[in-house]
């Protein structure tokens, strides 16, 4: 083995437990990237048995340190280390059954299968911002809960980060935010091993990292020996002594220790073979034959997280109790999301109030719940002004306030979702950010893993379609409506008028383990006589019957989406004058719709009825409701919305044209 | 004034006939942002007086330095340079319609409406690495193609780019990668003016850029004063004397300077009005009642640039005579991407072949077709061994050797993506990158820029579906395919074997003003025996009937895609066996198929016939062509692909149960 190791006889055999475990676990279900787990087994040994403060029989616990690997390939060393001190979510059984369908061993780590793993991770770069979102929760609730005598959320994120992850662009914008908030309760521990699947960094990766982390602001260390206890053991030291800065500690390893490709991109993935395996034991002076096996010393060992854990937590319940005593806040309530139960009470009806955007009743809502739901925290990737996001009663959440529940998240859209997912799984709070739906794209990554690791993350995405005017086809989501509805158990609500938007608000607030996408007009919507018409209500069924046809039996239905139902009423009167009995369906959230009886459904649009769907996207999905579509099936253009409205079709007339068509 | 301005009343005059026409356009539009260009007017005019190689008589001379506006908010500043130096795309009567329908002058620059501009941008840091791509393109052609004597590709590329483009993670991984490439003919001029639109940069962006892009291997400047000609000309000098690293030059400016609310985030975008345009005019020493204008003695000066242009391009079109002559390469079929006539033949036709995974036949083709198609660039966002991306017969793209065409974009998607488009729009390469499916998130505002400018980008992604397997439910696609085909003039092609892979090529290579998506399995994919059933050339019409009912008269129709197809046969033959007669269409384009004629759209799928798609994706999208799906509307999950396929309902018999459903 080319490097000396001083430790002693135990901790080597705990390391070396994390990987024969490891290997095993990978050539087993023959497929698996050993790389990681065994070049880092000695930082992650030194990690969780030194410092993470955590409570194996409750992963839970409220106030534990998070971990991260953002890395999430290298999985089976979160496997292991969850299974090592005693988590019962991840069993030996689990181990052998590491990639298998329905174990909770996945091929990368997934927080809502197994406890004990905060985020969900593997798409690379996604990690380090979920890490700065758990930091940034941290520092806001200790900031608006903690007293001086009783510091109830006190803890710390720690995140293996790889050199890929240290590439993706959406590292390097949540890491310019980290710096620039100043955030000490952070560390990065970078498996620096110098190689990626195509081979060494040489290939692309030749910048200075280090001096790039100082230039965000944080603090850096080089851990020169991934192998030396000592060293890595003294820079968490040295890393947790700056309290105003995020640390990063640069940790040199072999990726693949052991292995005989070690130090190879070979060594990144894959079952090596049965004979590698044997060799790589021997040279970790392992019995070559044994599978699976892990030392009584070792379990005893790594398991003294069990009692340290229960001491910890028991200690915490204990302040936490006096906390509550003396100062009559329930933190419980916050940290499990149980909203006052006339909290929706606050919700604006908009009753007689005058045409706005969509976006700007939006601002309303959130300014009128923002008191009475205290787990909102607000921001915008720099389009506050614009977004309406800001909750008015707070601050900014900076360096030197963070109790305030105003992010400002930079143009950093993907960050931003990422990070919103890292608040959103510490717990307790409910994050919402806000940028052009256009930009959706940008973040697309996040939504998804919020969807995925259910995260309670709302995306205000505003400006929501060639409604946006002037700044042209750049700036006008034409397929995002379509693109984002195609992400499973994501609601996509599209709100038409005020009344809608405090719906969709209500949705978003109540669906506590799923992610909400609220699109929202730029220009003024029409008034919806809700006299006249139906309640909102019918929101919260995904679709509804706004407006019934004249005789009770429309010969045709308009299904109409956010901004375009004013058009649908207008065209639904024109074709009652034509004796063509119409029905309008307002239909904000095809998801939830989705998720009615069919009894409902086909009440709302039934199949004998030709139906046409209104709204200014692609017609993409729509033919799923609808017989033919008013949409928009090419590129925006610059013009004033009305403009581009009328260019596009969207008219009374050629809704009313495109209507008689189909009868 | 703030700033002494030290410079001729010419240069000054010229400067501020920018800003003015800015702010007329702008306030003539009522909307805009005159923030950028006002700031970075003198920087501008230094540029394209003193340094800038082009021909406004020939936007597309070949051998022109690039100009890239990356903050494409700040479009006047380009409208008026084009109008100014005489490019005929922009005429005073296109800046009087500025961001008005049909326009050549929309809210943000697009290459495919004006000439000039060489490269879409807005969204903010896509104009990094468009530029980053457009050096890489000089590099490259200059390696291949240049001799000693005759440096028929000799340019420089400038990119004026924002505070929101620095901040962007997608400009972080262009940069890194720059670096890294030691591309000396790419030069940053960055408007660092301090301010965003929620207010000063203070509040979210505070890290040392400079420092940052020396940690990236970049040559970094300061310009203190954006005002003062003599130090933005010797910055560019010096920064054209490193020729080993890319420059960045940050110039200090106040934005929106001139205006009452410069320096403020107010002086970002908006029409100022009337009287703060004419406040602005007095300030520059302007007649305030001047719109639109211009002084004979400016565009004189401008319009230097015609005559210099030509000589400039008579100069080059002289080299490449002689180069021609000598050499006995036709340059001018590169540049114009003519293809020897008989370039398809070298197209594998996998006749008798096993069966593969369509990414191991794409890898084929690709390295069939690259000595006949010398235009192909090739590239992985680092997972070249399992994208089957590279040119076998060439090297890698590296500092000591850019004519080699295997790019390693590293793990940076969003760049690759955006450089990409930048390779594709400098003209007479055909770039193509993999990364997974899934991965497509990443750079999706990259392939929506590289459809809505006209550029020939071929994206291939691999591990298209749950057949990913182990790697789970974060790595494998489901929405991807759908989401892509929401993008406007998008084609999404999944073929089904070798044959519709040499197809799929084909369409890609030939689409040479647009992009291709292709979806390609990791797992092997079934034998289709071409002499049983249909040539795979119905690809081209993007669905075909692969196989017809066994009388002729389907009475049910089994749509199927990519790795799904092998699956509709094999039902095809139980329901036969059943006594249904089924028909199965191969559909590996839908887009392409929406082209067809409606008689050919019917033959193939008639409206009469019940039909069923089958793709392992969602079923977003489908209800268009077919009665009900076989479809994945959930994440998948990790395990050997056939368990997750089986789990998810891929089988032939609930294939065959959900076929004899619809009857």
């Amino acid at each position: 083995m080319p490097t000396t190791e001083t430790k002693t006889d135990l901790d080597q055999l705990c390391i070396n437990t994390i990987r024969t475990l490891t290997i095993d676990a990978i050539q087993k279900a023959n497929s698996g990237h050993p790389g990681l787990p065994l070049g880092m087994a000695p930082t992650a040994y030194v990690l969780w048995t030194k410092f993470l403060r955590h409570n194996p029989k409750n992963p839970h616990w409220f106030n534990r340190d998070r971990f991260v690997l953002s890395g999430g390939h290298g999985s089976m060393l979160i496997y292991s280390l969850l299974h090592l001190t005693g988590y019962e979510s991840v069993s030996m059984d689990e181990i052998k059954q590491f990639r298998q369908y329905g174990s909770s061993t996945p091929g990368h780590p997934e927080n809502h299968l197994t406890a004990g793993v905060e985020v969900t991770t593997g798409p690379l770069g996604a990690g380090t911002s979920n890490a700065v979102g758990l930091a940034i929760a941290e520092k806001h609730l200790a900031a608006r809960y903690n007293k001086d005598d009783a510091k109830i959320v006190d803890n710390h994120v720690y995140a293996i980060v790889s050199d890929g992850d240290l590439q993706e662009g959406i590292s390097g914008e949540a890491s310019s935010l980290a710096g620039h908030l100043k955030l000490g309760n952070l560390t990065f521990l970078y498996d620096d091993n110098s190689i990626t699947i195509d081979g060494s960094t040489e290939l692309s990766f030749t910048e200075n990292v280090l001096q790039r982390y100082e230039a965000y602001g944080w603090h850096t260390q080089i851990v020169n020996d991934g192998n030396n206890l000592e060293e890595i053991e003294n820079a968490i030291i040295e890393a947790q002594k700056v309290t105003d800065k995020p640390s990063i500690i640069a940790v040199k390893t072999i990726i693949g220790f052991g292995l005989p490709k070690q130090g190879t991109s070979k060594a990144h993935s894959d079952a090596p073979g049965v004979d590698a395996v044997k060799e790589m034991k021997r040279n970790l002076g392992w019995d070559e034959n044994a599978e699976f096996y892990v030392p009584d010393e070792v379990y005893a060992k790594y398991r003294e997280a069990i009692p340290n854990g229960e001491k910890l937590e028991n200690e915490w319940n204990e302040l936490l109790k006096t906390y509550t005593e003396k100062y009559g806040e329930d933190f419980s309530n916050l940290i499990n999301k149980n909203f006052p139960e006339n909290w929706e009470s606050f919700l604006p009806s908009f009753e007689g109030t005058e045409a706005k955007a969509t976006r700007a009743y939006s601002g309303e809502v959130i300014n009128a719940i923002a008191d009475t739901i205290p787990n909102l925290i607000g921001g915008s990737a720099d389009l506050t002004p614009s977004n309406n996001t800001t909750i008015k009663n707070s601050t900014d959440f900076e360096p030197n306030n963070y109790a305030g529940r105003n992010m400002h998240y930079g143009i950093r859209e993907h960050a931003m979702g990422g990070i919103m997912n890292g608040i959103a799984l510490y717990g307790g709070l409910i994050p919402f950010g806000g940028t052009f739906m256009t930009f959706s794209d940008y973040c697309r990554p996040a939504i998804r893993l919020a969807s995925l690791s259910a995260a309670q993350t709302i995306f205000v995405f505003t400006h929501d379609s060639i409604g946006l005017g002037e700044d042209g086809p750049t700036h006008q989501s034409v397929e995002h409506l379509a693109a984002l509805r195609a992400i499973p158990h994501l609601f996509v609500l599209r709100p038409a008028d005020g009344p809608e938007v405090s719906e969709a608000w209500a949705i978003a607030i109540n669906r506590k383990t799923a992610p909400t996408v609220l699109a929202l007009s730029r220009q003024k919507v029409a008034l919806i006589d809700r006299t006249k018409y139906s309640s909102a209500k019918g929101t919260q069924k995904g679709g509804y019957i706004l407006a019934e046809a004249s005789n009770n039996e429309p010969k045709v239905i308009l299904i109409g989406t956010g901004s375009e139902i004013g058009l649908t009423l207008q065209a639904k009167d024109v074709l009652e004058s034509d004796g063509i009995p119409t029905r309008v369906v307002s239909m904000p959230c095809t998801e939830l719709f989705d998720e009615q009886s069919a009894k409902y459904r086909d009440s709302v649009l039934p199949n004998n009825v030709k139906t046409l769907a209104v709204e200014a996207g692609v017609s993409f999905g729509w033919h799923k409701y609808a017989d033919d579509c008013v949409a928009v099936d090419k590129f925006g253009a610059s013009a004033p919305a009305e403009v581009v409205f009328k260019e596009y079709g969207f008219t009374v007339e050629n809704v009313v044209a495109k209507a008689k068509a189909l009868l």
